[in-house]
This record gives structure tokens, sequence and C-alpha cells, in this order.
């Protein structure tokens, strides 16, 4: 393809670029792809897997606005089948005048490289096809090698990595393990790999009263009391004090809400929202019911709203996780925590089919202004990503 | 004079008419006088006072649209000085669509006299006119019997009774005794005398908290959580199990305010306003005193903006108050409890220079649609007052 920006940009890279995360990285970041990713940042991706001989399936879902790209790309058809799975899609710049560099225009600087996306996570996906690129010239892995990229990861995610799963799973390319390029560091590349996610769940409460004047209490109900009677008993306890590898679970109230600015009478109903992270001893439906029982105890007329944005999830390490920590030590001497804590991923959906856990670059500048990664963390993580293929696919 | 309405509304009273309560009532509820009273209902009640022979001091305060509208009428120069107190301001009728009869029409039906301040309290003050006229017409009293009367209770009350007092103060008018003429009784005449109030104070605690992500609470500081601690401190024990003459303090949380949105986010501030209904046993600095001192143990970063509306005050029972319960039985027959309880009125600034107690209608219908007494009432609370003044004026 030669007459649109995606084909040009991809032509920009030489034929040896694909070994040069670096290159890659600036070439995806130079087309811009807020969420939903528009798509050409994405096509670039999959004309970069079809150089490398994989076999790229375009798996767009959603109508109009929230049409989202997505694709599936592998490459051979043995065992085991490795996946790495990402997203091209980025977060709003924000007012690109208050970068020190261009947000799209893959800058580096002090050994530093700038933009949307450099680490979250364009510059994780760019190691990935390097280490691929660079594997395949020392003579290609055992097994095969499958990515799932989707272009909404950062947006609700409705059409993108679910989708794409269900897809897999009724095309038999479920793989046997899937590593999650999320960037998991805090400070330096090598620190920690994620192998479970905390589930997350938030709950409006609101509560029914009777209202009546401050002076009278006994003739009224005063709700904003039993909202505080419930909330105590929901803080009264520690949920749990944490497993083998997760935080213990964590209820935050994030909002209370009355709106009663007469100071001499007792309002009518009250509202609190909290936002509880669980872990692996917690199911959302067993911390809803136990919500619910709580405010049939100290307010029978009161409702509970529930949603659960995802089930807590943990992979236990076994030969792949055992394989990419090795991977990482021998890379940057470091030895990665196995950690849980976060928010949540697209690791969870995937958790849901096979074994998954996440490995990628440093996260401190995410979603800021400024986003940055190491030059150096992307050569790191393409020699430990190589490593971890040799070992795996072994 | 012949040349204004008031002059006319009075005329329209037969001289023999003072006796009448329902005559003297009918004429003071119909002209307006939405708080604070525009003059007109204020100047007939001066003109039939000065009929009786009262001595009356027009003591207008503020300015503009605050100017206030009161009077200090006094019969006789001796002791014992008994004093009345009320207010010609009424609160507005609402919607006067809504009504049986028109608001200000005074109409009889059925034994009950309909109309804004039948009973709050044009139709008290009625009453104690017409004991007047009749104790004069019987002989008159020994020492000395005077009217405290206001035209702003049911506004902010800043340029009435106060004001009054501080210049019967400077004019050595401060009686033995004061009775205010609000109406009292919850459902029948005689049931209930006030000799207290609780006091009431309005506390706005604003806690200062750091934002951050719900998934991260070690790195945030979440306010609403130290705003429950807080509540959950002073609402851990009761302030007091009542005194002889008092209920329980109670305090009341009238309003949580967050107004926090998102889910995830941990908000930088929480705030909530209490109202606490005080006995005897409790000052209102001392009360903020302790409000401040929980504050500061569970949530350092915050701030209490407190606003005593009035002390608690009480009367203890004396010779006065005596006369007057028996008064109420001689002529209904009921023994009247000796109560606190309710809004506050009045009678909290009168507490601070004398005695006083409290004594007027039923006051179910007060500030609603169809407010109304029964003409029956108006009788029986003129011959109540009637026999209040012949016995401590005797
Ligand atoms: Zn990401
Ligand atoms: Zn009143």
């Amino acid at each position: 393809m030669t007459t649109d920006g995606t084909a040009c940009a991809a032509e920009t890279l030489r034929p040896g670029d694909l070994s040069n995360p670096v290159a890659v990285a600036q070439a995806l970041i130079r087309l811009p792809s807020v969420s939903p990713d528009p798509g050409e940042s994405q096509r670039l991706l999959a004309s970069m897997l079809e150089a490398l001989g994989f076999s790229v399936t375009h798996l767009p879902f959603g109508e109009g606005a929230e049409c989202t790209p997505n694709i599936f790309a592998r490459l051979g058809t043995g065992g085991p089948h490795i996946c790495y799975a990402g997203h091209t899609d980025v977060v709003p710049p924000g007012r690109e005048e208050d970068w020190r560099y261009p947000p799209y225009a893959a800058h580096i600087a002090d050994g530093l490289l700038y933009g949307r996306g450099a680490c979250d996570m364009k510059g994780g996906i760019a190691a990935f096809v390097s280490a691929v690129a660079r594997q395949a010239a020392a003579g290609g892995v055992n097994g095969s090698i499958s990515l799932l990229i989707t272009g909404d990861e950062e947006g609700p995610a409705t059409y993108g990595t679910c989708k794409v799963l269900e897809w897999m799973q009724a095309n038999g390319q479920i793989p046997d393990y899937c590593l999650v390029g999320e960037p998991t560091n805090p400070r330096t590349l090598g620190e920690m790999v994620k192998v479970g996610r905390r589930g997350s769940l938030n709950a409006q409460i609101v509560v029914e009263g009777t209202q009546g004047h401050v002076a009278y209490p006994h003739r009224a109900d005063n709700p904003v009391h039993r909202l505080l009677a419930v909330l105590e008993a929901l803080r009264a306890t520690p949920l749990d004090n944490g497993t083998q590898y997760f935080e213990p679970s964590s209820l935050q109230v994030t909002s209370l809400d009355v709106g009663n600015e007469a100071t001499n009478v007792i309002p009518a109903r009250a509202q609190a929202r909290l936002n509880i992270r669980f872990n692996d001893l917690h199911t959302g439906a067993a911390l809803i019911g136990w919500i619910e029982t709580v405010c049939r105890q100290h307010a029978p007329r009161s409702t509970v709203t529930a949603k659960i944005s995802g089930e807590s999830f943990l992979t236990q390490p076994g030969r792949e996780t055992r394989a990419l920590v090795a991977a990482i030590t021998q890379v940057t001497g470091l030895e990665p925590a196995l950690d849980t804590g976060g928010g949540t991923s697209d690791a969870r959906f995937i958790a849901q089919y096979c074994p998954v856990s996440e490995f990628g670059l440093v996260g401190a500048s995410i979603h800021k202004v400024d986003e940055h990664t190491a030059v150096d963390d992307l050569e790191k993580l393409t020699c430990i990503y190589q490593t971890f293929l040799q070992e795996v696919c072994a």
C-alpha cells in the first residue's frame, strides 16, 4: 500500500528497523490514536506483523462512534501458543502546549523518548515486535506466537478485548499463556510483574427517611443517621488481612450526598457511594449481598445499586511466569515482585480464558503530560521478551 | 385618627368590643402583616391599648426594608409589673387559593375562626387585650400591666424583641414576670405551659483530605472516612439523659455533602452540617468546644463553623407560674405540663432579663394553610389570662 498515511509511515522504517524497538515505538507514537483508536496506528502495527510473517485478522466490533478496530495476529500454528496482549489506543494528551515536546513528535532527549503512548503502551508493543523480529532472525521459535491488540482499552472497552476473546474462543485461538504488556513497573524496569488484579465494585446506597423539624426528631426518621449507621457497620471490621499475592481488600466511601440547605430540617433522603477493591477471598456478588444485609439491618427503607467492574483473579505462578521472572532477572539483575495491586486492566477479561500475567515498561508518567520511557528500557524490555519467548517456546 | 385604614379598622369595633376576643382577633387578622409587619396591624393594636388607658411607646428599629415596628405599652406604674409579650407579624399564607376561607377574611365556620395569625398569635393577643378590658371593667389591678409587641418574630428578629428589651432595660421597664402568648398547646387548650426552651446551635464541619485514586488509598487521605469517624464519635454517646424539665439533648446530622461523581476517585474534601438542641446541662460554647476537640482528634485538617441560635433557659416555676397553672386548671379542668420542648421563641431573649413562661392557644395549625382557632378557646384563654392577672396583681 502506497496511497495512505499508514503505509507511508510504515515505509519510513527501513527493513531492519523492526528489530529496533525505538524506531518501531516512534512510528507508532507518530500516528495519534486517542481512544478509541481511529485505526491508522493499528494498521501500521498490522503491516509490521505481516512483514514478520504473522497472519493478521482484523476484528472491528461496535457500530458508528463506538466502532473499535482490533486485530488478532498469529505466527505459526504449533504449541505452545503464547499470546501478547495490548492496546494501540492512548488517552488524550491534554493541553499540548503543556508538553515539553509535542505529544506525537516521539522526540528523544537525554535518553528519554517522549510522547503519548511511549510507555502506555506503544513502547511495550514495539519491544515485543522487535523481540519477535530478533528471534525470527535467530531461527524462530517452536510453538506459535500471537498478538491480541485492541483499539479501546482506555475507554469503555466494550468492543475490545472481550469481543476478540469471544472470537478467539470460537475459532480455537485461545493461547496456553498470555502476557499483557501494560506498564507494570512503578519506578524501575524489572521491579514488578502482575499475576492478578483485585476485583472492583461500585455501590450506591440511597436511604429514605421521614422529613421533619430538627426540634422534633422523634417525629421524623433521620436518613442521615441511618446511613451513618450503615457506613459504620460496613467500616467496623476490615474485610480481610490480605492473602499470599494480594493486599487486604479496601472499602472507600467516595461520596456522601444529602444537599440539605435548611439547618432546621431533617432531610427525607441521604445517599452514599463507595468502591471496594477486593482480593481472591471475595466475589463481587458476595460483597453486594453483604452490603444489602447491612442496609436491611440499619436502614430498612434503602436501596443498593451496585456494579461489578471486575472480579478479582490470580494466575498462580507456574512455568511461564517463572520463565518471565528469570528473563527479567537475567536482563535487569532485579528480582521482580509478583504483585496484584493497582487498577484494573484487560487482563481481567483474559483471565477468564487462560493463565495471564503482565509485564511492561515503567508506568510513572502514564496518562500525564510528558509521558516518556527511557530508550534503554525499550532495549532491555525487548531483550526480556525475547529471552522469555526462547524459554517458553523452547 | 380618621384618615387612615388603621383608624377605620379600629372604629369598626364598637366600644364594648375590646372585651370580645373574637372581634379583636378578627380586626387584627383582617390587617395583613406578613413579617416584618408593615405596621397597620400593630397600629390598630396600639389604638386599642390606648383606648384601655395604656401609655404606648412606638419603638421602630432597623433601616429601610429591615425597619421593624415594635411597641411597648404600659398601664399603671406600680408593682408587681406583669408583661405580656407577643408579635403582630405572621408567616406568609402560601397559595391563597389553597385556603378553605381567604387567609385575611377572619371567617368563622363551625365554631372555628380561620385566618393567618388566628393562633400564631393575633388570637392570643386578642385574648390578652380582652382580659385587660374585662379586668378594667371589674375594677382594674394592683400593680401594672405592660405589653411588649414586636413586628418581627417570624423573621430574623434582629430589630424586634431584643432591641425593645434593651430599651426597656435602659428605661427602667423590665417587668417582674413576663408571659409570652405563643401557642403552646399541641392539641387542647390547657395542656402545656412552656417554662424554658432548649438551646439550639448549628455547626458545619469541613474536612480536608488528599485526593487520590480509590485503587491506592494509602497514597490518599480520604476526608469522607475522617468525617465519618468524627460523626461516629459525636454520636457514640448520648449528650445526657434529660433533666427535670428537659428532654435529653439531641444531635441531628442534617446534611452530608461531598458531591463526588467519579467512582474511582477519593475526594479532596467532605462536609457535614448538624444541629444540636440542648438542655440546661450545656452551653453553646461548651458544645462547640467539644465538636472542635473531636474534629482535631479524627480530622486534624478540618474547620468547624458554628452558630448558637439560642442558649437553653429555664424559669424555675415560682409564684407567678403557679398562678398561671392554677388559672388554667380553673378554666379548663386540665393540669398543664410544664414543658421546655419545641422550637425557639422570643422568650429566649426575655429570659436574659426576667422570669418568663409561655402560654397561648392550640398550635396545631400554625404556619399552615387553614390556620384556625376554636372560638371557644379564645373565650377560655381570655378567662385564663384575666384570672392570672387577678391572682398575680392581687
Ligand atoms: Zn494501558
Ligand atoms: Zn409565633
